[in-house]
């Protein structure tokens, strides 16, 4: 059974990264992972929050929201409902917990960076999209706040990791990368990886969508995931460079 | 004093309206006034809410928002504070009384639309490009009900009128058209106006932001924001075209 | 066509100021504009908010609502439903933005006072008795502050303007003043102006609630109201003195 | 040591019941203990909430609230703050209680009544005033019915009890009926009580503010409350004959 | 008519208060009236809110809560309804109040204890078992800042008053002692007291929940109270020594 | 480094499930993990949510909560912040995902089961071992289904799967089984495994708290974590024998 759109089973969709496509914050990257299309802003304030204070600690954090008509059907707003749902909340805790592996916060210094992942269009890996675009928005964002002196640490040393991330599951029994919308939709096992550039992994999270999964489905899927997560990881350099 | 970007006081920015920007609303356009930027969907689904079923009309309603860092400096999410503010509710309220001067609910029939108008990036006159942008959205969902035999009445007599926006203010003492956010931020009088296309009133809003101003004054900022209305509604006519 | 209460269409309702209404705020009136009755309460607190603090400036907010059972059906409490709706968010901004407009904040001084506007009976026209109530409760609180030697600038310039508001429309295609609920709820133009004493503009809000409105139209509405401004005017003299 | 206002321990402040104070309510009443004013609105809206549907009876509640300003120093409006406080929780479902106790929902029929009791000027004694006024405001909508033909039983059945509530008080160390503010915030032991016209016991809430209190002071308190409830329901009469 | 559970009108349940359920609070009892099984901790922080800062005095306060469960049939959480509900409130302030009639806040000095109630499993009595563990725990905890010497009076003195509450009702015409859930049900008047170890008053509250009750009745209920909370007080002494 | 309780790496807590802790619901499990201790309780109600109405199909879903001073220092409500947390939603959605890997929703046919997990004491492993008890607990609740014969399909064919889980992670360099709070609040690598009694996986979620892990890390910890499930599933049959 071919993919919907016709790539091999290991092929990501074609991926690009629009840096400074905003012009206010201090970095903006417009991530497109196919049809699906993330704004991801890095906004720089001084200082660190309350807890933080005096720790010389710096702190980043991340927010994920969807536009209400990003997907086929209309979504009512978080905002209207008046409460943020749970899959909100824990995909902004995810590209949060992710992009603070990239960053040395000691080296960053009191500095706090708040990385807004908007969904702008859905179609599938919309979490993995925005985690690959926002680390270069947040690569822009220390190199804004290098060039105002404002880094505790030597520049170089505060980005020591790059991240990236990919979604991979078993459709029709096979493994595959990079899911579009009704791959995952109808994936048996669907599991999202964030990945260094050296292959190291930062978060593995995977779900029996419809049913459990073995070991050796688990092994195929992660090798499928470090594979396309190297292939973004390059994506990122050519797009900082 | 010359305008910040050069232009006489009674020009309009650059403006674009990029139709069919989404993949999956009905009707979908990214209207640019200079670097202002909203993305504005018309959803469309069967049936009208509960205290308007059984009465033959349509219902036609509208969303802004601003993402956070659409703006100079981030604000919090009103999803994450938990509450609609005052001025995303008077806004949204704004642009959904201005869009059904546009429409014959009749002629609609049962149906509803809600157009979400999203600010990507803010330069003044976000509401006024929501308007002018979403009555193209709109007009693309009509014409996407009238393909599947939907409305109630005959097609061309449902969108009845053509409505876009405009804001005028008094700055440094001169009446301007279309203000960017910097003149804004230093107007004394500020107008947003919502025409029709042949240049009749569906709103007018004033106010003395530092100070009051006279019957003469008004006069001029009326006569400013109806020719730029007018210009506007030739930019939606050649959009449609 | 007569108007439901016998009135000229340039005639306003019996109006009445009552000072004093209440006993524990520093300014507070019972203003009535026919049926309509709102009680207007100007509250005094030493200080300004932290965003303000050290300006030398003072601060003048707004909050307007309505008993449940103000109106003809009862409506749910806003403190119940957990949320303010957009028509109360939009009306009390609108009432602090007019009231900042007679008052001169640096002669204020680091005060702040809070115009609490509650409808008791609504019989149209709510948000203009209010704003034309609050303005002499605010003058009592001044007033207040005077009489403790409070103010920075000296008394008679903190208050520099009078302000008073007034309701027109177009109904059964006649411009009148002053509309009563039975009025507004089949006006085809609904306009809503705030005046200063000699007759400038603060706040001009005008909707084609049922279709669009001329240029002629409007002028006709603009001269009306303004006259029934200027009788408000003097009638919040007559209160004061 | 002598009450703030001369009162012997045993008397009520001067009491009014306005009936009709507002047009559109079908029962209302202007209550008044001293300075405590309370307008107490009865809504009446054919059926009951759908856990009660078909069962027959009839429903009454009630809501409290106070105005920002009704006290000595503002507070902030439950609307705004978005939720509402316990006292006022409380305070609702005391008067929702009382009344119930005044009315057989049999012979009301399947009708619910709303009654809404905002406290506008408030020294001592809010919700026992509240209770006093919602009685008559109760009687009125129910005569209302009755003049519709829409209840169940006989009109003289259905308000089988009359129900009036006072606050009493150890203050000084002696046993006062009816305190007011300054009364009630240096009270030792304060109780709410709400009687029949028959002096009977609907509710008895006693709490020791400062300390605790013996069997002894506790009798002498609700013989006091007793007396006071019933010329109360004397009050009651009056108003409505 | 006998009791459901055999019980004698003047007997109580079962109790049992068992010390140290938890490990991490400063104090912490399970409390059971009969089946009927509450967890009181109690939380020590150091200093006091805000607005009693540099007043010398320390600070008690009560959240009581129910798990969805603990009934018969499964109540909604209040966190995901977004709100606490009128009963919860009431039932947290009145608890509260009671323990802080048992403590010298002066002798505590600026230490503030939180005593969470929450209702593992309910058969009516909720509340009066609540403040009946709640008061062993804040023992305990009082002991343990005495060990530490955080008090600013003398140990001995900061717990000047034991506190102990019981429910009693009239059931079938009976006056009854410590309702359980089916009794609670069905009682025509409901009586919940709060006593001192030397039977004073604290708190009482009645309801006539279906009807009235008379002044010998309240006598007979009053009179079971007492009696109760005596036992309950020895219960207490014995869990303390 | 030996672990804090003397542990082998591979060796799991005392486990203990304690069957029908409370009497009301329809499976109700006390699991401890050494010192964590969670209720589970399994509440069914008739038919499903609207939006699975008709489709054959049961729902199982689950609220994770924890009680205020579960933990060390004492947390505040979520009801009384007015929203559940990000984290408290998160590990909701986990067991509820569990859960239904272990039922076949066909054979339970339109019937609801809410699986509420609440920690009564916390110290590492709570929503591992929540998913662990929840199962015992959603056993009985089948069980007391079947015995009423509600079931669509056969008994023994509704639990198709037991389902258990464990935390597992990389402390001082050593992969260890089960963590408790000390542990976990010092893991570089953090792993929750959700595995079915025949060691296939429902749930892999990894974290590099302090870092990243390998490949070889992650292998190990699977192997570890597997093999804690299946002592889990051991435990969970005797349970239910």
């Amino acid at each position: 059974m071919a993919r919907p759109d016709g790539r091999l089973p290991d092929h990501l969709r074609p991926v690009t990264l629009t840096r400074g496509w905003s012009t206010h914050p201090e970095g903006s990257v417009l991530v497109e992972f196919g049809a699906t299309r993330v704004l991801c802003t890095a906004s720089v304030t001084e200082g660190v929050p309350r807890w933080r204070k005096g720790s010389g600690l710096g702190w980043v954090t991340a927010e994920y929201a969807m536009l209400p008509r990003a997907t086929n059907t209309r979504s009512d707003r978080e905002s209207v409902k008046g409460r943020v749902g749970g899959r909100t909340h824990e995909i902004s805790r995810l590209i949060g917990r992710s992009l603070r592996a990239s960053i040395d916060l000691k080296a960053l210094g009191e500095n706090s960076v708040v990385l807004d992942c908007d969904v702008l269009q859905a179609d599938g890996g919309t979490r993995t999209a925005a985690i690959t675009g926002a680390y270069v928005a947040l690569y822009d964002a220390v190199t804004w706040l290098a060039a105002r002196r404002s880094l505790a640490g030597r520049p170089e040393n505060v980005m020591h990791r790059s991240v990236a991330a990919v979604s991979v599951g078993v459709v029709a029994g096979e493994p595959r990368l990079d899911l579009n919308y009704d791959e995952d939709a109808t994936a048996e096992v669907d599991l999202n990886v964030v990945c260094t550039g050296t292959g190291d992994f930062v978060e593995v999270q995977g779900t029996g969508e419809a049913g459990v999964f073995s070991r050796g489905q688990l092994d195929a899927l992660l090798d499928l995931a470090v594979a396309g997560c190297l292939d973004l990881a390059e994506a990122q350099r050519k797009a900082l460079s």
